[in-house]
């Protein structure tokens, strides 16, 4: 803290500079205005004969307002600007319009039973931006009428509850951060490649805080039966309906039944006013429009649990009930579709996350596997949540193959292609968290490749 | 992992409850549809008669379509809805049209020179939604063209330079979550209250994980003199030319040139393409539309660093170069111009931060500052990032004055108005990190005290 002793009302002393002499006889020669912009333009374009890097007279370029003498600066340097408020609630700037969700082209033959994919390639941190979180739904989406809205507890409990809105909001609030994914993402790449681009590739997978009452606060306050409730029941107030079993042990300590999504309400898409959410559990689990929890002692084989979300295994066998998304990681950038414009250094970025806790370490190969380097991870490594990490590469115009291979705080080792379909075949649709390969060609064009 | 011996394409076996002897006969009677329809309206009122909570029958009070047996449901229940990817880019839920931000009607003549404060009261966790952002602009702001901007660093530098955004999107990035807080949050109440609710009481405060450059690599890449340049100066492209001096020494360490804020770029209001950021420096020096970056061996005493910025302190002196944004809390709901409904449980919830590292503890009062209880710290806690905090409080209908203090990691405790003024006088303007009251009285209504 500097305190100078100055009167009250008087500005600081000038900095030196100002001082100059010459500057001095400059302004009682040619007045201040005119010596000021004359000394500014001198000082700039000498510092621009020393520069070494990208060209300065672009930003230059724009035609002068007014004074041809004036330095060429860009508009939005010289005039009023819009004022606060413009947009009482914001959106991006106009020249990010191409960063948005898409649905697939042909991927599903009703777009209110299909999948908008999260553009990852654009994408930074591990907090997704709430306009971009990918939307996955069986039977489309409503914007739900809170004061509407109801969550029943019911089943093995001493107290069958109806929650309105106001209710829930009232209770004990956690506020945790996490990653959603989609049980099928990445699921075209069973067999072979099939998408092009990391937003087709693994776009089902989003990170956010989510703010709610923890599933154990209500259930309590119902008395949930706690010997026999083995199993907790799920049901969305969509038109799908959709059903979910959760076994009673994998979700008691750290699941929410949220309203709050990145500091404000749940966006329609992804179940406004209220859904589950369920920390490392495949996300057809963490139920949209959540309006029912039942407790029970069994299983309930619902629609979504039998016809859907079960792996058919070599063997014949149908692997029910996997549940927890296994650890997955994917390059974003450089990935499939986006070109190197040059050769030499650039900062390799992707994403990692598990089910089973926290990201551990992740490596990154540019040579298809052979050679593994660690790379950094931005902090706070969190449990269940997304993770950032970071490499430098630099580039030198050959052909290369990227990966990246993460391994949790279980030891577990995400998998090759190969290890994966030794054990599981090749017509799976759910759970692939395969190592993602991308080739960058010698051209700079990136593009998905297996190895 | 649950594995049953299945023929491939065969249903795994209905659960007991549907083999239900009953019910099988009353499907051969009436058929399947009809009994299922029966089956479900009964158990459904009988557990609603047990029901001892909110009204269920408002959610059933819609008028049935077609069928009059059918139970009442909600339309988005019975229909197909929205496509996905119907909203590339998400908004929120119309019923959420209030939560935006607002600028102080009168705060200012010129609303390109003024604030648009954040809906503190209707929000969750510690990532403000980025549309919500706060506003504080000296000539407005504009969308630049990301194409045309450009970062010069120039100065004590070996090697001045002058970024493009693909320049600087091609550096080694990292992701750091942390608070922004205009300098002048908090303004209005140094003398007495002067507003009535946290919006504009503590509104320009946002926190948000932002991405980017780590301002020591483009130093070391302009190759900075580290001895002499003891002073930074930043520099922005708005018609302000917001120029502001930061000491070396504080900002080496984490201060970031970012590019991407909670998961995508920049907003335009927030400095899009880039802007400094400055973790736990005032909110002014986080320049927007960062355009230069110079190092010095002296403060430079821009214009918004002497008439504007500095503390008149009670003995004429003023307080120059403040820097640091110290210890603060507020409770956001129940907040001012808020009312509490009915008697009973709540969950009181607020925001805690410092620029001095991490939050330690938060207490809470709900008598005016006599007794003080600890509060529930939502995790992670990091440093210079908002923390979330939560308590229960039972409501008894009797008059509350409601209060929250912080203490940091460096042991700072927030002060109360008495002993803020006691240092600072009552004519500040800025750095007002008082603990705020809300007075709740027996109607409900809740209000801004200052005690």
């Amino acid at each position: 803290m500097t305190s100078k002793k100055i009167r009250p009302g008087r500005l600081l002393k000038a900095p030196e500079s100002f001082l100059d002499p010459q500057f001095i006889a400059e302004v009682k020669q040619h007045g201040f205005d005119e010596t000021r912009r004359a000394f500014l333009r001198k000082s700039f374009l000498a510092a621009s004969a020393a520069l070494t890097a990208a060209p300065l007279g672009e930003a230059l370029a724009a035609p002068a307002q007014g004074d041809p003498d004036i330095l060429n600066l860009p508009p939005w340097t010289t005039t009023l600007g819009k004022p606060v408020a413009s947009r009482p609630y914001g959106s991006p700037a106009k020249y990010e319009m191409n960063l948005v969700r898409r649905e697939s082209p042909g991927l599903a033959s009703v777009s209110q039973a299909s999948v908008a994919f999260t553009p990852l390639q654009g994408m930074f941190g591990i907090i997704t931006a709430s306009g971009l979180h990918y939307e996955r739904h069986h039977q489309g989406w409503e914007e739900i009428d809170p004061s509407r809205h109801r969550l029943m507890i019911n089943g093995l409990v001493k107290r069958p509850r109806v929650y309105t809105m106001d209710d829930l909001m009232r209770l004990p609030s956690v506020s945790r951060i996490h990653f959603l994914e989609c049980g099928a993402n990445s699921a075209m790449e069973w067999g072979n490649v099939a998408v092009p681009t990391v937003q087709y590739t693994h776009g089902m997978l989003s990170g956010s805080e989510f703010t709610g009452v923890l599933l154990s606060t209500l259930l309590e306050d119902a008395g949930f039966d706690r010997k026999r409730g083995q199993y907790l029941l799920a049901e969305g107030a969509d038109g799908s309906s959709m059903t979910r079993t959760l076994p009673m042990e994998r979700v008691l300590d750290d699941c929410l039944v949220a309203y709050g999504m990145n500091g404000e309400m749940l966006r329609p898409e992804n179940g406004y006013p209220l859904r589950l959410v369920a920390p490392g559990i495949q996300g057809v689990s963490w139920v949209k429009w959540l309006r029912r929890l039942e407790v029970g002692d069994k299983p309930w084989n619902a629609k979504d649990e039998t016809s859907q979300y079960a792996d058919l295994m070599p063997d014949g066998m149908q692997r029910q009930y996997a549940t927890i998304q296994e650890a997955k990681s994917v390059i974003t950038s450089p990935s499939g579709g986006q070109k190197l414009i040059d050769k030499g250094f650039y900062n390799v970025t992707g994403l990692a996350w598990t089910g089973r806790g926290k990201v551990k370490r992740v490596d990154v190969s540019f040579d298809g596997g052979i050679n593994w380097h660690a790379a950094r991870l931005e902090q706070p490594v969190l449990p269940k949540a997304l993770t950032r990490f970071n490499i430098d590469w630099v580039w030198n115009g050959a052909p290369a193959i990227l990966q990246s291979r993460v391994i949790d705080d279980t030891g577990f080792v995400q998998p090759t292609y190969t290890q994966l379909r030794e054990v599981r075949g090749t017509r799976s649709v759910y759970h692939n968290n395969a190592i993602q390969s991308w080739k960058v060609a010698e051209s700079g064009e990136v593009s998905n490749v297996q190895v």
